[in-house]
């Protein structure tokens, strides 16, 4: 357990708190690592939930900048090394992706350039309306082209643009309207939101949650006919499950589903 | 022709009507039997337009739960017949998809689950202000898998994730806003808004409606390049048309075309 | 040169104009051609910013009828003609789509059929209050095949086909909440705000955005671990550029950086 990034479970929430406020908490390649290895243990333990927030004025601005200019060193100025740190980082984004259970981003202050990446890619995102988001590299000379994949699936083509070449901010609440959070909430009321979605989703069974997100991001990318399979294999499998016939069963007789 | 599926044909403009109230117009095994049947002939008949609506307090409320869980009694608990439920409700969207005429929903109540996918899947959706949207099968421990392929055809990742992963109904306006419906209408003039829908698009040539749609959700789905060829030999096809030409002639010359 | 669209350059920012009011700056064979010239030219040079502009009552009301209608004199009725035309167009919106620089659409009065077309490529665009858009090509039998193509990469499936199959027109804000534009502004503050736009945008280093435009419309296209992969590559060759180096060391100094 690193202490650059937090780790709490409350009844199967976890919470995971970037905990590196001086470096805004950038994804340098300590958090990397860590967010890869927390990631790793909870895909296989029996968490329910899980809750991404961060601590001091930011969410996270992207980038280790610092550590990125040392590795222009290398006898080929870098080249190796960059890719293999955005190798890393859309490893991690594929994490979160293919994570059994559902992530939301707690979002307070500044998200930017792979910290607006990091939002875009959680399943869902409930942000304070102090927050603002950006992928604001093109200012110093270097477009945001792997933020640019997550914000692409989840805001409009022209929005993403104006965003992407000219670097403009985000509010909260048009954040919240584009598509690229699900709430935006006063900040005093921002746990107890987080909190709210984070209790209803637990209470989920989480076999069907696991077997929806599964296939989630994929048969959004497929052609629609082999969406379709793939959606039709996730509900006979998910129909296998013995809580889910008991869920069924309990739906029909109007009593409350006996889950194991 | 099936009771549970009302027809009724006014001068090109077809009603579909579910007539299953008791079930909440379930898409039981008989109503997928008699929707597969009806739009084969609407397919083939010389129909303009489509509404597809429904009896009693919802739209649909999804599949059929208690002939669900009755093919668990199958020595393989139901596996086989779950697949093919699947097949033959996706078969039935296709059917929507592929139709010729355009298909437009007229949505009151509730309309859940496989029902949501059904606006879902309708090329257009005038919804009555009193209509609520969800897929919360997730609530008895089914997430809706199947639905959630046409859903997020039409909704935003994150919007569309919110509402399969926590069960969360969207209001009529909120589905308009999201791209579920087009329209949220007061219930009392929500069959003036659909005639009004249905009677314009019955004013147009059906050649051109018919050669557009059919590529429309298909060009959707492939890379622009592609997109461009196949909407370039639809384009050739229309122009083909004698109506077509007769409709551009009298474009120039200011006059309402003579269409045969 | 064509007289049919000027063309100006002021330090940078290219503004191209169509200028043939008389037939409301319709797509002709002359216009595709000046574009295709024009836009060549401007990938060869090196402007930072284009904005397309036009003169008279209409942005661009799309295809030139009169001289489709004449393709039909030929032996096959037309059908190689339009299949040419079709092209030809497809290849326009492409060299937009894949230029170096940015493309922002000066929208006012109407922009209808391959206009909107022309608006929903553009990777920005500004419209004036008075615009207008509509892809209603249906109206005179003539389904708008190829324009949506560009405008279901802008807008929501149901919103789209809405415009395609009924004609109808959305005002400068409908269009700015559906995607299809980035802002709706008064007339009389329109070239204010393009100039802003652009100004903003030449002031952007231009290997950044060149890069970053250079995968923004195909890794939207693609699997999302492709997409990283693309992704991935313009990073690295973005951060290879000294002017780069530069801007985020000054980043880091909290200086302005000194571009070359």
């Amino acid at each position: 357990m690193s202490d650059i990034l937090r780790w709490d479970d409350q009844g199967g929430i976890v919470r995971l708190t970037l905990n590196d406020p001086g470096t805004l908490n950038s994804l340098s390649d300590e958090m990397l690592a860590a967010l890869s290895a927390q990631l790793s243990d909870i895909a296989a333990s029996d968490a329910r939930v899980v809750v991404l927030a961060a601590e001091g004025r930011a969410f996270c601005a992207g980038h280790h900048l610092k550590q990125m200019q040392a590795m222009r060193q290398a006898e080929d100025g870098g080249r190796a090394a960059f890719a293999d740190l955005f190798d890393r980082c859309a490893a991690v984004m594929g994490q979160i992706r293919n994570l059994p259970q559902p992530v939301i981003a707690r979002v307070h202050g500044l998200a930017t350039a792979a910290g607006c990446q990091l939002v875009a890619t959680c399943d869902l995102a409930i942000a304070s309306m102090d927050a603002e988001f950006g992928v604001n590299g093109v200012d110093i000379g270097l477009f945001c082209s792997t933020p640019m994949v997550a914000l692409t699936r989840n805001v409009g083509r022209k929005r993403a643009f104006e965003m992407l070449s000219m670097g403009l901010f985000l509010t909260a609440e048009e954040a919240r309207d584009a598509g690229l959070v699900n709430r935006a909430v006063p900040p005093e009321v921002l746990d107890d939101c987080v909190d709210d979605y984070a209790g209803r989703l637990a209470k989920k069974l989480p076999t069907a949650v696991r077997v929806g997100k599964g296939i989630f991001h994929a048969q959004a990318e497929l052609p629609v006919d082999a969406a379709y399979t793939l959606a039709r294999d996730a509900m006979v499998e998910n129909l296998g499950h013995a809580d889910t016939a008991e869920g069924i069963q309990a739906f029909l007789e109007k009593r409350a589903p006996r889950w194991t």
